[in-house]
């Protein structure tokens, strides 16, 4: 089949570092090249990719500070729509900016949601509810229930190349990106509460800030925690595959947390909120604990060591593999 | 005919306050219907018109603190045209954001383009160019000469609506918005030189709250100088009707300041820079003057009072008037 990746160009495909989005646009597109499909990847110029590929900005567009940013989406969209007879289908990972022109278009188009659904952007996705989606998860259809949705399909990886180890070093990890949402700061009091060491390594954007100088930056005077930056993928890998425990405590239902996939292919069980699609990624009391509040995060570590790593490993090959996502 | 005024949604249609292209939207979309057209408006809820009124917002964007405005923009696009074969054309107003719908739209669409083409935006108008655009000035077509143009068409306004005056009272007028592409500093500093009142009634946006705090404040320890912050209509016309001349120190190259042909249309004469449409619609030395420096301004204040007010009327009645606007 001739398909159509239409990506986001916010970040390169694959990411350099932050970015669960674009690893998986990456995963699902090598792999249908991998399985004989003819692909072309509208992405940043410098993605890599086996796929054919054309570009609309010749770096990530957060590298660039690009300011507007619509433009740049918009010009992808346009890009491949001008062009959408030569394809039979279209697989947007843009959620709503293709979705006017999409409708449309005689090549079909199917939209992976990535972001929520939420107060201002549901109205765009009742009027164009009749188009093809595939959830992340199911927690995700949360609000836009009439959608026509055609299946969930968790994100998948190469579990072979995350690398597994079935001894922890005694620290704990945040990985991804510094904001509210993400719950930085409870991961950082946690750590202080049970005086453990924490690896901060995440990227911090300009919208969080104000975040970090109230929140994050006055916890940091603390000598366990460290905060690294963002990491490529070797380090973050191996990262993962010491630590105790990744910790996720995201405070807003998250459509899906492709880091918590990789940790436990790492051999980390994961800490997380029962908030969003998480109860559907980690079993809790299996590959990590589920929790509801602050304080059971902390008991979570206390009794890290009661799972097992290699179940950690076992679930993501056999629930999350690359294979399992581009079969469905 | 059966036309669609697609509008942004960020301010109503006419604007409350601040809001040049909505006033120009509601001055096009008013006349269209006088003259017997079955227009549809496709705008805020609260908007005030006699066309047919579809709104994707129950209040502007602006008021509403919206985060995701591109989410309301597609929508109003995606409502558009999914309706399309409802209508006989289609009037984008919301710059490149319509494009690449239209592009495959069977209702043909011409594009009134409001901002500048700059280096962001100029790769989707290029994909875009075979499509019908509408300049508002000849100086706004820079960067983008390639582009599809149709015609040149200045803004027009419903002139005996402003209130003019044939004298003035000693104080310079800055009006709009508070920003460092529109010059506020500039006019103040021009002011300070004269020890003349200024008077600024000006909105102030969040994204201009850096400049405003390093550029703006320090120079209000002035007692001439005066922030009334953003005024109506009326307010807006009788400072207008009374100033001794409009300053308009925009140092960007500005497509259209639909504001200077207010100011002239009540009798007060504009000081502006020599920057994009600004020699279209000042006649230098007739109704005001276009200068290249700031010190330049200081010397238009001062020779001021050569410029007729009685001119500067006429100038708008005979080139800026609604009825030429809609004519072309």
């Amino acid at each position: 089949m001739k398909i159509v990746q239409l990506a986001a160009l916010i970040e390169r495909v694959p990411p350099r570092r932050y970015g669960g989005i674009e690893r998986f646009v990456h995963y699902l597109t090598e792999e249908l090249v991998r399985r004989g499909h003819e692909v072309t990847l509208f992405a940043t110029a410098d993605s890599k990719t086996k796929a054919k590929l054309v570009s609309s900005a010749p770096h990530p567009l957060r590298e660039m500070h690009v300011a507007d940013t619509a433009a740049f989406t918009l010009l992808n969209v346009a890009r491949v729509y001008n062009n959408a007879a030569k394809f039979d289908i279209i697989h947007n990972q843009l959620d709503y900016f293709a979705l006017p022109t999409a409708a449309l278009s005689e090549t079909p188009t199917i939209t992976t949601l990535h972001g929520s659904i939420n107060l201002e952007n549901k109205h765009i996705y009742k009027e164009c509810e009749d188009q093809n989606f595939v959830s992340i998860s199911n927690a995700q259809r949360k609000g836009g229930e009439n959608l026509n949705w055609r299946a969930t399909i968790h994100h998948g990886i190469p579990v072979e190349k995350f690398p597994y180890s079935d001894k922890a070093e005694d620290y704990l990890l945040y990985v991804g990106r510094i904001s509210l949402e993400k719950g930085t700061h409870i991961a950082m009091d946690v750590a202080k509460a049970l005086n453990k060491k924490l690896i901060i390594a995440a990227k911090l954007d300009k919208a969080d800030v104000d975040y970090f100088n109230q929140y994050v930056a006055p916890r940091l005077y603390n000598e366990k925690i460290s905060w690294v930056g963002e990491v490529g993928d070797e380090e973050r890998n191996k990262l993962m595959s010491k630590a105790l425990c990744l910790f996720h405590p995201v405070t807003w239902p998250e459509p899906f947390g492709l880091a918590m996939v990789e940790a436990m292919a790492c051999g980390s069980p994961v800490i997380a909120f029962r908030e969003g699609s998480i109860p559907e990624i980690v079993e809790n009391n299996k590959t990590g604990f589920v929790v509801e509040k602050e304080k059971e995060m902390i008991n979570a570590v206390r009794k890290i060591k009661l799972i097992s790593r290699k179940a950690c490993r076992r679930h993501i090959e056999k629930n999350f593999s690359l294979k399992k996502m581009a079969d469905a």
